[in-house]
C-alpha cells in the first residue's frame, strides 16, 4: 500500500486533498483508482488509512478511514549532535540509518577542526523523509541547521549529555550510565576529533566524556554506534 | 604514520620489500625518505613498525623495527551471511561499517527473492582493505564468493546460527541468547525477505529465528544492527 508523507493533515480531518505533485504521482505514476487504499503519515505520530474518493491528477481527494495516533511512539528521546562530514554521502548515510534505527533529533555542529563548515538541511531533510516512509515510521526526526560548537554547547538540554572524543582520559560508557526511558544527547566530533578546548568547554557545561568502544570509528560510524547503543539499551 | 597492507609479510622477516605500486606511492606521492617510519598490517593480526632503508621508487626496502602479533585480537567470532543488495553502494557501505565495528567473515548469499544474483568480490574486498587500514585493524575480515541459499545452509558452522526474517512467528533475541565469547552466524535476507521455504530449511538445519528489534530495517541496516549487537554484547 502506498504511503504519503503529509505533515499538514490533522487526526480530526474526515478527508484530505493531496497536493498537485502527489496527486500527479498517485494518478499518473502509481495509477491508483477510485477506492484504492493508501496510507498517510503526518510526522507527529499519526498513521492514517484512506481511500481514494476522486482520482484527480491535480487534486486527489482521500476519504480518511482510520487514524492511529502515537504510532510507534518511542520510549526514550535521543538527540545526536554531529559534525557534518566533508563527504556529504557519509552524513546522508548516517541520517538514513539513524532514522531507520530510531532517533528524535539531529543537530549539525561546526567544530574547530571541521572540514565542512556548512551543510544545506533541505536535501538532508528529504533523506530523512524518504527513510521514514520506507521504514513506516510516523514520527519525523527533527534536523537542526548548522550551528557553531560554542553556540550549541551553551544550549540547555533536559537530560543526560555526553561528548564522545578520542583524547585520553576517563570515559563513561552508555551500558552503565544511560538512564533508560530518559532524554539523551550525544555529541560526535569531526574526523580530526574535538579540540582539547572544546572538550573542556563541554565538560564545564555538564557534558560527560563517553567511549563508544575500542575501535577507531569514522564520524558517521561513531554517530550510528551511539544511536545503536541508546536504542538497544532502551529495548 | 602511513600504513601499508602487506599480507605476504611474516613476523620473522627482518626486512620487507614494498611492491612496485606501493614503492611508487611511498616515494613519489607520500614523499617518504630514508629513515621515515611506517606501519604495516598483514591481515592476520600482525602490526609491524618499519623504517625506510632505501627509498627506491620501484622497490622500497623497509627495516622492520617492531612486531606486534595478535594486535586487536577479537574475543568472539562473527560471521554474517547477507543477500547482496540491488544497489551495490549499500552493500559496500555495510562492508565498510561492519569492518570498522568488528567482523570476522562475510558470506554473500543468493536467495529466492534476491534482486541481485551475483556480486564481484574483488572490488568489495578493496572496500574492506581500505576500512582496516583506516581503522587500524590488523585482521582482514574474510569475504566469501556468492553462493546460493541452499548451498550455504548445508555448510557446517561450529557455533550459534541465526536467521533474521520478517515473517510472523516466535523469534529469539541476541541479548538473551548470544553466548559471549563464542562463534555466531547471522543470516540476513534480501529486501523481499527470505521465502517461507528458505526459513523452513534454515530451521531444519539448526538455525534459530532471530529478531533485530521492532523497526523495519533495510537489508544492509539489519546486517549492521546484527553486527553491532554481537559486538556490543561481547564487550
Amino acid at each position: 500500500m502506498h504511503l504519503f508523507y503529509t505533515p499538514d493533515i490533522q487526526p480530526s480531518h474526515p478527508q484530505y486533498f493531496l497536493n498537485e505533485e502527489e496527486s500527479k504521482h498517485a494518478v499518473r505514476v502509481l495509477r491508483l483508482e477510485l477506492g484504492a487504499e493508501v496510507q498517510l503519515i503526518d510526522g507527529r505520530g499519526g498513521l492514517y488509512t484512506a481511500q481514494i474518493k476522486d482520482a484527480h491528477p491535480k487534486r486527489t481527494i482521500l476519504q480518511i478511514t482510520n487514524v492511529i495516533t502515537a504510532y510507534g511512539k518511542r520510549n526514550h528521546y535521543l538527540h545526536i549532535a554531529i559534525a557534518p562530514t566533508k563527504n556529504l554521502d557519509r552524513l546522508e548515510w548516517f541520517l538514513e540509518k539513524a532514522t531507520e534505527i530510531g532517533i528524535d533529533e539531529i543537530s549539525l555542529i561546526i567544530c574547530q577542526r571541521s572540514e565542512r563548515k556548512e551543510a544545506k538541511t533541505e536535501r538532508l531533510n528529504k533523506i530523512i523523509t524518504s527513510a521514514i516512509k520506507q521504514s513506516l515510521k510516523a514520527y519525523h526526526p527533527v534536523l537542526n541547521e548548522g550551528i557553531s560548537f560554542n553556540k550549541f554547547i551553551a544550549k540547555s538540554f533536559d537530560g543526560q549529555k555526553f561528548i564522545a572524543h578520542c583524547e585520553p582520559g576517563v570515559k563513561l560508557n552508555l551500558k552503565e550510565e544511560l538512564r533508560h526511558g530518559g532524554n539523551c544527547l550525544v555529541m560526535i566530533g569531526p574526523e580530526g576529533d574535538f579540540s582539547p578546548a572544546e572538550i573542556s568547554l563541554a565538560l564545564d557545561n555538564g557534558y560527560k566524556a563517553l567511549t563508544l568502544g575500542e575501535s577507531r570509528l569514522r564520524t558517521e560510524t561513531a554517530a550510528l554506534e551511539a544511536c545503536f547503543e541508546v536504542n538497544f539499551l532502551n529495548r
